[in-house]
């Protein structure tokens, strides 16, 4: 295995790679042509202006100034500069708890790293079990590095007690931080959510699988339910449109204008030549035509078409979906509606907090009761198959693109095929392209299974997504890069074994493999998070769309693409850095500093992204956070498990009870957080609701909540046709939710910029 | 093993005891004087007076009647003629709803029965495996009842698709009627309890860990926290004073006064003589006193303490716990106020519906939320060790209970000990009597353990018992008779067994057993029932209390146990034949008889006991059935798991998928289940609130609802002193809960002879 001058040189690559893509990322974003890639986030809180246009031409798109060069690093300060809360204020919680969680990476395995390498260090280093092999076994099984594991510990040794302790020592650490950090981020959850102005999903629930009544239309008997059921609270109700259809319309529209856009600019450039399309799929064959007349003629059809739909959509009593959004007269109603049963069929009437407006997840607002079991049970089998049997489509397509079986298929490819640089293009690129590929739809895939399942909010969809990601990345990078194989062999041999086995399979093959996710560390973590930083997709697609489609100012603002924190795939990502880093704790402590450069390295660029780049589509006030603590209990678990069964092959036998008392403290240390914590964030609590009524009716008698309320809950096709979910601003409680796209946008840049003077002064965090 | 004459000759045994108990129940409960033994329901509802004094003295006492004798059987008609409505109203819903179980189990096992007979018995008996095998292994392992079991199909059959679809349609089947029930049950209780009258725990919600606060007191601050957070619905609270001592004295009391009436009693009978006890523990030992004059002392001893104590505890701040019964002005607000979290921190103002005033566990009340998080992980603890190990304190008892060592540590004992019979009754006897003496305290010990987990109702005790002592009886007699060997020991085999060859082990033994599992069901099935409805127990200490204690009609009906429906005991063991009949369906369906015969038995037996006998505690409108439900479904799975080993070492490997699916499907339905009904048995739909609340202000405008509720929910100790619980009656309004043991039943008698002419047509059924 690796020597250490192995992992010197390989530490020493990464970190070369990471630098530079770091100094490229130095370059490129003083670039002013850049400026839109790097910085949107202020561009779209409307606080940077375009770069001064003062100067020579060429300063509009080059940085000559030389002493920003040198100070290639400065961001990494402004990073840091902003506190806490008016990180809260301008990039939401969401973000701000996110980026709390490679602190708390730090905070849990710092003093586990000290402590290992004060204690485990030398009792490894001296234990001296490889002196006593001989040589060739040496050289066979082990490396260097083994000296400061445990393997270099002799069998049945009383330096085991060392690491029996430590175990404690590291559960008992990581659940008290963990247990601290819980508490902190309900604290600010709850802090956030009573400090937040008016939202119309604090007055709303929406109430799902409302029965079907012969002699009243759903709306009817949705009014008539409430107001007999809340007859003190109920105020008023908005039925669900099945509007699929028009959303597609609306879609397809958006795109054809695209088109004409880009083929005006180009007649605009070149105005002696009309430019011209082909009428077929995709512009690609058919006849020669006019490609602005006939962009222009397909618009005006598809525009006529749409209003018909949109007409029979709101006439029609059939497109009416069994559910409502029904809104209380104060926050106290809605959530003794949300948190009660209405009538005696657990499955009618449903009733439940209405996810934030942009949050909703239109499309399965209408599935009933049972299918939606049906849906979860087969689901629940679809992602068994996919975590366990995940190589076997990809196999069946590495066949299909074999080289015999494409010449016996396709005779009249055979001669390019058998020309030798092809032929060991596709042998040996091809596979792996298919693996990559299907590794990068997966996160899509399981989103799509999610929403199979039926939630009815983009934040649950994307917690259950998450939750998927990381079985899978679990069964099939930790647990598949420890035994070599697929996984569905794994799961054969697994199940063929003893449980008492199992994580002595396991256990035993942890410490041969520290150098491995050494290495991964580096690659995936270091230089994957230095990529992040240099944003080389959307900087390429942002100045492609500013080449083909950007003519005005506004055209400039849509080409931006400022991304989010994708946390459903980054999340489970992140989760198998704490992972090694507690398994490893007791084996290997040497994994750990790379771990800790992990998290602090990708805790600055985060925290540099979600400042200047990122723009969430909408704010769940961390409702993710109890899965990411429930996560890490469970990397937690995995390491306690793999440590009794690498410590009952090194004949500890005895030490098993000890050690199995473990995972069952931690089990209910997971039981006692979920209740002690886990309600806040699924409920609100009377007396906050109370609380935030209170004081409204004493600020604002004359507040007038029926207009307010009264089309918050629309969707979104319904409002002028073009509504970007994103676009809206929570700041700006008059165009909240019922503005168009544009509308928004220009509501939101005059109230950030006549209401919130902090929000300005935000911005001197992201000057260079 | 076993041949069919065997079986049969064991069937006749069991049948003549199970009759012999039957006779001998026909003519005692003929005899007068043991009406009140036979009949206690009907002496509590006030509607059956003492048998007639007319003619002669001896009449009194037994039944001269011949031509009754001859009709010693009739008592199952008249149990059976009583209609369910009926039967609600006279036993209350637990009852009623309990007794279905066992006609549950007629519904599934009458069909499975008989297309296991059609289909299963002729496929198993062609099989001709046995016909293949020499005569010596014949002998050895299997019996004749084998031929028709699955072991006479040779391995690799292809009759074996005959039992795979036999378990699909037997899992359908049993999930049909299971959900059948669990929706006809779950709309008797809604009826029932849409149909109850007022009730003081329709109004009131129990909140726990309500948090200390220095400028009020508990009171104080409950009253502000629900004036301010439930401004229109909050009406009064009551606190609870921690009376658990004043508890204890009154029943030392009660204690006393026996004693003194005994003495009184006896000198009354012989009024030359004074009678005397002994001053030391227990009235063993000490110097000689007059009992009349000693008895009389301490009483006013005691009540003197009482009356200082009762003081101490009514005005001591300190002996207010911190939890508190909050009324509310309608059912609607009560409603609201259990579903609802209250504050942020989910650990204070714990909100849930207060159990009715009877089934208040009092002593729990004050238990703060870490301890009790703590208790249930210790109790966690304790049952595993319960559960695996209870062989190790039994034998260690049994070793102290050994000759040698009890010759050792009593030396003076010896010469006793080595006395022939002596040491072989010591020898033989001993070991199985400490079992035996374990398994009867056992339920004790699981009830104390629930008890410790810290759960304020009865009903919630009971239900967290009856599944522990699931858990016991499938690990030691289910599993424990498959596997021979102690839990322990079985415990370590499994573990070391691969996951996949666990139900192998477990099946392979399962068509064995088939024959000792028919012998259990007729001893412990049918002769236990017959010797339910004997009542050896009670019949006896009856008549010691009717000699020594009795002397006036009130002491009398003191003197009746009708005892009550020992669910939490009755019910796992019950459990254990849905477990025989759903295992051995697809293996030996020669069992299903055996088990048909029991289940129509003791419905039959149960019918007559609830009607004319048992007399609940409290009524908790069969809020156990979820738990009976969720039991029967582990029946289930287990037994196709079994199978599933079974099959697989038949060679049939490739049925494993299509088995495998089966209990995938039945936890589904679970999920199903759960969601759909489970609801009904923990919350109240504000729905049926609201109808009743209106309901009731249209029919009842003057209610004075603010005497009915202030002193409903009073620890039973300052009611007077002596409330038994059960005493009180439902239909009886204004004596309810607040009257005292007297008040009570000459309350509750009034009240069913006056109004509800039902209840008297109701003592038909049990006239014999």
């Amino acid at each position: 295995m690796a020597t250490v001058s192995d992992i010197t040189v390989s530490a020493a690559i990464n970190s070369l790679s990471a630098l530079l893509f770091l100094v490229a990322f130095a370059i490129l974003r003083l670039q002013p042509v850049n400026d839109r890639v790097y910085f949107p986030k202020w561009y779209l809180k409307g606080i940077r202006e375009n770069p001064t246009t003062a100067g020579p031409y060429v300063k509009k798109f080059l940085n000559l100034d030389v002493r920003m060069y040198l100070r290639f690093l400065n961001w990494v300060p402004a990073a840091l500069r902003m506190p806490e809360p008016e990180l809260i204020d301008h990039a939401g919680l969401d973000s701000a708890v996110y980026i709390r969680i490679y602190l708390l990476g730090l905070k849990i395995f710092v003093p586990i790293a000290l402590l290992a390498f004060g204690v485990l260090l030398p009792v490894n280093y001296t234990g001296g079990n490889f002196n006593t092999m001989n040589d060739d076994m040496k050289d066979l099984a082990f490396g260097e590095i083994d000296k400061f594991s445990i393997s270099n510990v002799p069998p049945a040794s009383k330096r085991l007690i060392a690491h029996i302790l430590m175990a404690y020592v590291f559960t008992f650490w990581t659940c008290y931080v963990l247990y601290k950090e819980y508490k902190i981020v309900t604290d600010m959850r709850l802090h956030f959510l009573a400090s937040q102005k008016r939202r119309a999903d604090q007055f709303t629930v929406l109430v799902r699988n409302v029965p079907s009544d012969p002699d009243e239309s759903v709306s009817e008997h949705v009014d008539h339910f409430f107001r007999v059921n809340h007859p003190d609270q109920y105020f008023l109700h908005k039925v669900v449109h099945n509007a699929n259809k028009l959303a597609q319309m609306v879609e397809q529209k958006k795109d054809l204008q695209n088109r004409l856009i880009y083929y005006t600019n180009k007649h605009e450039r070149n105005p002696n030549k009309r430019p011209t399309t082909k009428a077929g799929f995709w512009g690609l064959w058919g006849k020669k035509i006019d490609a602005i007349d006939y962009y222009t003629q397909e618009i005006d059809k598809l525009s006529k078409e749409e209003l018909a739909e949109r007409e029979r959509v709101i006439d029609d009593p059939k497109s009416v979906v069994p559910a409502a959004f029904v809104s209380f007269r104060s926050r106290w109603g809605a959530a003794v509606c949300a948190q009660t049963q209405q009538t005696r069929n657990p499955t009618r009437w449903l009733t439940d907090w209405a996810p934030e407006p942009r949050d909703v997840y239109w499309n399965n607002l209408a599935i009933p009761f049972v299918e939606l079991n049906l849906r979860k049970l087969i689901m629940a089998v679809a992602l068994f198959g996919l975590t366990f049997c995940f190589m076997v489509p990809i196999a069946i397509v590495q066949t299909l693109a074999n080289i015999e079986y494409i010449g016996k298929v396709l005779p009249f490819l055979k001669p390019l095929i058998n020309k030798g640089s092809v032929k060991s293009f596709i042998q040996g690129f091809l596979p792996g392209i298919v693996l990559k590929i299907f590794l990068l739809v997966l996160p899509m895939i399981l989103m799509e299974m999610s929403k199979i399942e039926g939630y009815v909010a983009f934040s649950a969809l994307e917690a259950r997504s998450a939750g998927k990601y990381h079985l899978f990345l679990l069964v099939n990078v930790f647990f598949g890069s420890i035994i070599t194989g697929t996984a569905l062999q794994q799961l054969k041999e697994f199940l063929k074994q003893s449980p008492s086995q199992m994580p002595e399979t396991v256990g035993v093959s942890i410490p041969m493999k520290a150098t491995f996710f050494i290495t991964y560390i580096m690659v995936d973590g270091w230089a994957g998070v230095a990529a992040e930083i240099l944003r080389v997709v959307p900087l390429v697609i942002y100045h492609l769309k500013n080449i083909f489609l950007v003519k005005t100012e506004k055209d400039r603002d849509e080409a931006m693409d400022p991304g989010s924190l994708l946390w459903p795939i980054t999340e489970p990502r992140l989760q198998l850095y704490f992972l090694l880093g507690l398994v490893y704790s007791t084996v290997t402590p040497i994994l750990l500093p790379f771990i800790i450069v992990f998290f602090a390295f990708a805790y600055l660029v985060f925290r540099h992204q979600v400042i200047n780049v990122y723009h969430q589509k909408y704010e769940s006030a961390a409702s993710y956070w109890p899965g990411v603590h429930h996560r890490i209990l469970i990397g937690l678990i995995i390491s306690q498990i793999t440590l009794l069964g690498l410590l009952s092959t090194k004949e500890a036998a005895n030490s098993t009870p000890l050690l199995l008392a473990l995972p069952i403290l931690t089990l209910w240390f997971h039981r006692f957080c979920k209740k002690r914590f886990e309600s806040a964030f699924s409920k609100f609590p009377l007396q906050d609701a109370m609380i935030k009524d209170t004081l409204e009716r004493a600020t604002e008698p004359q507040l007038d909540l029926k207009a307010y309320l009264k089309d918050a809950y629309m969707h979104p096709v319904f409002k002028g046709g073009e509504v970007e979910m994103m676009d809206v601003e929570e700041g700006d409680d008059d165009h909240y939710l019922v503005a168009t796209k544009r509308s928004s946008r220009r509501g939101s840049q005059a109230g950030t910029q006549e209401g919130s003077p902090e929000d300005r002064t935000g911005g001197v965090y992201a000057a260079v």
